[in-house]
């Protein structure tokens, strides 16, 4: 079996696996107890909060990192966080083609009045960022753009659209969805500037039902969960002390090697799509193949349907994705490639891969020949 | 090292562990995901549904579970779920006993305008069936009360308190507080009549955070987590699949097993409650010792400081709790007890014990000694 499908969940690393176990075995107390057990979970889930902190170049100085429940909850804390208890209106910026957490947020603070400004990407899924300046109002109370787009890998400028929307409104917050970003690209928050930021544990080999978010020193949220006030009152809920070890182990380890991994996955990618390329004439790339992320290729076969393919690949052994998962079951056609504008005969035949550092040459290899094969064999039915 | 603090959080099981270790290295894919190991991951997740349903004695036709992140989530969706897209302002029972989470949930919709009436309970922490039906109105729109108190064991007649809001107010809808409850007594949802169950897997030797909500077919929700719509649309998030199966398998070990569980409990209680009673003459069970649950006893040394016999305890390898996990490092006297009416030498030195069924009559006995020392050693210090 082949998995092309890292952007929507990974393996668990083995030493994540034996630490949690520990945790689950031995050093199973509630870090709100106050015997040494629940003292000794604490322990625990503050080094893994320390992993997290190292690897976006943070300290307590900074900021604090607040363990969730996952990616979606980052999102939900960060965005409705900032406007669930204030009484008045204000307006948000984000742009067509965010994760559905982040849109489902504004979504949802659209419905209770407030306004939102959805900003436009090109062919490449970039955001401009003369379109964010003009959008920035004196009542702009946050701004949420994700770092590493989830079906094509575009990486977004963070760094100067921050500095953008500082310069024309310092008040204005600035949250990143970093989930597909940590881990696999450059994510040093100092640098960056962002005030939020969003992680996801199941993204880079920790377990899933765990997520952060970076939330900078001074900027004040309200819990979307309510409760015995865990995680310095921002998330109740008894700590999911297990998730959290395996999450930071897992950092531990894929962070270590973030260099290594880097020119691995671009290896990858370029073997990949070398080979594809020269076997299959029509098919194109969703997103730039030197700037986008390199864990995630997104290549149109056109007029051929996605999801049959990806359903004969898998008959052979290879896992890959129509879009994101959370929502390849609908069955319509991507948001994201349709906010790039790409046409209706590649967005059919849109197909997600994305690989993780471990793979070898020969997996690689092996999954071309699979979809090779595959291609071959439906295009005659498809494209008659 | 005796670990009498089950009702914080337990040891997780190791068939539980087996099972998580299996979908984090073999079957870790997203449910979401349409090739056959997203397929193979939500039966997985199918699998656990039906083992919750199985010990809530309910099928599909009755309604749904839900997974969310653990019992303060669950808590949180079942109260803030009924009120959270509504524009009009209702009106809510529930009592002064009930976890934080509940608590902050109702603190909550009074801060938006929604008024809330808090039952007051009895010396042995039971509310009042009259005073129930005197504070239901026509505009009440949910009751919350809990099953199993966490901090004395008091079990509400729910099925009664039930009855009694559905004849008066056919459109009230009724939520329990199940996570003291699941798995320790008997939870037959169709005997109870409740609209809305919360649970907790890591009450009952499954891992933390995860737990599930049951809602009753017909009864409308609104997320408080918004995204891609996993969970029916009712809990948005990639399924923490391996959180869910240690909680299935937890379920059916613990549950299969409820009626000697049960007995066995009942047993370590009387036996624990029998040699301290007999070797220390100053000390009350807060709550009631045949009526309550058998795997919690909360204790008052009077004019003792229970934090500092906690320390004693823990230093002797026994651990036990200061009230509930969750409000032990505020330092303040319980709030159930309070609620309780309980004199103020017997608060001070409150102590909770929980028990889970898997203990030796010598644990029991050893740790009876254990307190028994302690006392002895403090009680010229404390009491001069």
């Amino acid at each position: 079996m082949i998995y092309l499908d890292n952007a929507a969940t990974t393996q668990v690393k083995k030493d994540a696996i034996d630490a949690m176990n520990e945790v689950m075995i031995k050093d199973y107390g509630n870090p709100s107890s106050i015997h040494s057990m629940g003292l000794d979970a604490e322990k625990k889930v503050k080094t893994s909060r320390s992993i997290i902190q190292k690897a976006i170049n943070v300290s307590q100085v900074d900021g604090k990192i607040i363990f969730t429940s996952g990616g979606t909850e980052s999102n939900n804390l960060a965005i409705r966080g900032v406007a669930i208890r204030k009484n008045e209106l204000n307006h948000f910026i984000t742009t067509s083609i965010e994760h559905t957490s982040v849109m489902e947020c504004f979504k949802y603070l659209e419905s209770k009045g407030h306004e939102v400004t959805y900003l436009n990407v090109d062919k490449n899924g970039l955001v401009s960022s003369s379109e964010l300046r003009d959008a920035i109002r004196e009542n702009t109370r946050l701004i949420s753009i994700m770092h590493v787009n989830n079906e094509v890998g575009a990486i977004q400028p963070i760094e100067e659209l921050v500095q953008i929307t500082k310069k024309i409104n310092p008040n204005c917050l600035f949250h990143s969805d970093g989930v597909q970003a940590f881990c696999k690209i450059d994510t040093d928050i100092k640098k960056l500037g962002v005030d939020l930021y969003s992680m996801s544990s199941h993204k880079i080999h920790g377990p899933k039902g765990t997520g952060a978010l970076f939330i900078k020193k001074g900027v004040n949220l309200s819990p979307v969960l309510f409760g015995s006030g865990q995680e310095y009152g921002y998330r109740a809920g008894t700590e999911n002390v297990v998730g959290i070890v395996g999450f930071g182990v897992a950092t531990n380890i894929v962070y270590s090697d973030l260099s290594n991994n880097k020119k691995r996955l671009k290896s990858i990618k370029t073997q990949f799509w070398n080979k594809l390329s020269s076997h299959i004439d029509d098919i194109y790339i969703n997103g730039d193949l030197e700037t986008g992320a390199s864990h995630i290729i997104n290549i149109s076969f056109c007029d051929m349907r996605a999801e049959v393919l990806v359903h004969e690949f898998a008959d052979n052994g290879l896992m890959a994705s129509t879009g994101s998962a959370c929502s390849s079951k609908k069955k319509i056609y991507s948001r994201i490639l349709g906010a790039m504008n790409i046409e209706e005969s590649k967005k059919m035949g849109a197909i997600r891969f994305s690989f993780n550092p471990y793979m070898s040459d020969k997996d690689i290899d092996n999954a071309t020949d699979i979809i090779i094969d595959a291609y071959k064999k439906l295009v005659p039915i498809m494209k008659g």
